[in-house]
């Protein structure tokens, strides 16, 4: 099953190493990877997809991952209510018939076109993973010739009586 | 200095912490890493942002991992034309007052609300670093609950002529 963890850590060399080894070592597939920085001075976060097996192993995982030196706390939200969002890059082949029929067929996912040049566009969006692959499977027929995507970050959604 | 570097690696267990505790081992440090499925079967792109001191040891560096098992292709992207983006998801303290003024405030940004609370909203902002960091420095006044960066993916610019 996929969990999705997050993580805040101290800046310290090698903090990202010792945690992507627990997991190496354990032989946890880790589906994405995102860190970045916080307003705090010296704090990242960082957001992991990992598909674990069992409850238990999830339950492990956070356990020795909160030993870790600089690490400062580790949560497994995939059961909380979050917000979670990745971005993708997109570059399409097109020609002068095809550049139409693509913008309007990505239109209702609100992408961005990044860029046109005269045998492709770059487009940016942004979304859950589903509506990531959804995309990326609408504009393959047109050949896609690179693809860059973030992974996924996340945090808990307020749930302050709306 | 600050330097862009995409990797196309296989997904092996083990590719990841081999990467990151090259860049350990030598105390560069990682500003941001996103790691994200390519169209091909197997294969994943990383993106990461490294702070260098010289451009002697950027070459050194993307030798080595150029060396490394199961990594297919690293280049270091930094002086190429490229479209590099991140996302970042913040959730800002919000009153009944200054709701509309903090929406009126992001909107030159081209921002999505993703939710609102009683008494906060979470806005997602996509772009380069400066970009991000300007948003956040905006709405900094009025309490910044939390933010998550997924940090920078990239790739170069397609120069066929335009």
């Amino acid at each position: 099953m996929r969990h999705i963890i997050t993580a805040t850590v101290e800046d310290a060399s090698g903090v990202l190493n010792r945690i992507t080894g627990l997991l190496a070592r354990r032989s946890f597939n880790i589906e994405s990877i995102t860190v970045g920085k916080t307003t705090e001075e010296g704090i990242s976060k960082m957001t992991f997809v990992v598909d674990l097996d069992s409850a238990n192993s999830a339950e492990q995982l956070i356990k020795q991952l909160n030993k870790q030196i600089h690490v400062l706390k580790v949560n497994d939200i995939t059961h909380q209510d979050i917000v979670a969002r990745e971005l993708a890059l997109i570059k399409v082949k097109t020609s002068k018939s095809s550049r139409a029929e693509i913008q309007s067929l990505i239109e209702p996912f609100r992408t961005r076109i990044l860029d046109v040049a005269r045998n492709s566009i770059t487009i940016e969006v942004t979304g859950g993973l589903s509506k990531v692959d959804a995309l990326i499977n609408l504009v393959k027929p047109f050949g896609i010739i690179e693809v860059s995507r973030t992974g996924l970050t996340a945090f808990v959604r307020d749930t302050s009586s709306k």
